[in-house]
């Protein structure tokens, strides 16, 4: 594909510009704040670059459309593709940083670092003994390469991670990986869901009554999608200790009103969508790889199938 | 060694009998709370299995003592040791308890748990960016079992650990080990400074005012022994920045007093000594085969050598 013109918008814009004209400078390139860009943009443009479509975005002459996330809902969900326009997106250092973030909440809950917290107030030298990971059960939804991260630093710790996808098709670092109908026999015995979806028709609250009814006094970490839970259910299954401890790093509306009850619910940790960010380098890098492969009619490694939604 | 009779006391005996009868029943036990230990049992034992002397300790004619923690320092530290009597420590999952523990307090700190628990009381949705593992450099004092542990883990998640010893000499899982001479050179870049070193005469204040001096805005954990610290340079440091954050597991007087003024400091953590606890399984199953090593006169894998203290 011959790409002329470039149209970088979202977040990161300026700082990728002085970092993608140093390395392209055959390229023309429009970097644009998301409020500025305007209709003549999509029909100046070969490709657009950001983590969302602005709210006026059109496809125009756009043939090529690049996620700086590594999720794509944005870009798909409840929303109609133009057939020949390629998706591609970022692929980064997500699952080594969503992986760092599910341990730290991990860990913290194992070591007793709240009860702690308290005891040092309280002046109190008081043992609770810590649990080591190994001794946890740790269920996975979601084996792509986040899940699979997950997964590969999980065994390091001696822990047996089990996946599971809509296919229940075997990954690497999973000891077993079932499909969504035969996670509902291991569920009852997990002490930690971790959710790394991303948002599908198949996967828009998955999370659901039904599925939080099967946990034990559980820990669910949400490091996918917040529309694949459902809130209203999940905030029954704190109530009834079905669900010991929220970590909700994505929620449905986001950000978070000031106004959701979750904010101040003593067995809910909620961060904002911070558990993979893309960096301005990492950005330019995936993008200038893509970029070459497009050029060459290479093979895309991280073109997405707009059918499966990933 | 020829062993008939077996004295347990500490905080583990009444749990340990029932498994310790059932496995040797052709032993002659004495399953005693630290207080009821009496004159008699000294001269009636072989083996002295505890934590640490009792207040009336004395060698009677027991042969040998094992330590149920890994160290050994409350029976060596300010004490004459009879000579002849062999002393052994547990060995267990200590290295990978402590390694859990160091862990979850460096993830905490780079993934801005505090900011973002304020935040989240504030219903604040505000990005602070978490931070690699890999980005930081970490400087581990004592290569032995325990170090090469943290060592280990370290380095599954990028990080090039370096290692501080006595004698300089290369330990697997570390990118570097130098001698506590040469770590001033690296001092001044690190990013966490473990210790984990046992009490001897060559570690007592290790951790002093010049040691301190040499940081830059760093994090110490302390998960060896107390005195290795000067709490005074400690307090100092942590006053002037050079140290950022300290997480004490041990301190030099357990418990730490009510009135000490570590309990508030809002950049210290204080833990009761429980980064490493021996298990009454753990305990059981490392004291039965150093036993069966002492009667097949076999080489130990635990014993202390007394002149270096660990």
């Amino acid at each position: 594909m011959k790409i002329d013109n470039i149209l970088v918008t979202g977040r990161l814009y300026a700082e990728m510009a002085p970092l993608l004209q140093q390395k392209r400078p055959d390229k023309n390139f429009r970097f644009v704040a998301e409020e500025a860009v305007c209709r003549d943009d999509f029909f100046w443009a070969d490709v657009y670059v950001g983590f969302r479509p602005v709210p006026s975005f059109e496809f125009g002459d756009i043939r090529w459309v690049h996620s700086l996330g590594a999720g794509v809902d944005a870009f798909l969900w409840n929303r109609e593709w133009k057939e020949d326009v390629v998706l591609t997106r970022t692929i980064g250092s997500f699952g080594e940083q969503i992986s760092e973030y599910c341990l730290s909440y991990m860990l913290r809950d194992l070591q007793c670092h709240d009860v702690y917290g308290w005891y040092q107030s309280q002046r109190q030298w008081k043992t609770v003994a810590p649990t080591l990971l190994r001794t946890q059960r740790v269920v996975i939804y979601g084996t792509g390469e986040i899940g699979q991260q997950i997964a590969r630093h999980l065994r390091l710790f001696g822990v047996a991670p089990i996946g599971v996808s809509l296919s229940g098709q075997k990954k690497p670092y999973f000891s077993e990986v079932c499909s969504t109908e035969q996670a509902e026999e291991v569920l009852p015995k997990a002490d930690w869901i971790i959710a790394a979806l991303p948002l599908t028709k198949q996967t828009y609250h998955l999370f659901d009554e039904r599925f939080f009814s099967l946990l034990n006094n559980a820990c669910f970490i949400n490091v996918g999608r917040g529309a694949t839970v459902d809130e209203t259910a999940l905030w029954s299954a704190l109530e009834t200790r079905q669900v010991r401890l929220a970590v909700l790093d994505v929620v449905e509306e986001e950000p978070l009103p000031p106004t959701s009850p979750l904010w101040l619910h003593p067995n809910v940790i909620i961060t904002p969508h911070i558990a993979a960010l893309t960096s301005a380098e990492e950005a330019v890098d995936c993008f200038l790889q893509t970029l070459r492969r497009m050029e060459n009619n290479q093979p895309l490694f991280n073109r997405v199938d707009i059918e499966k939604g990933y």
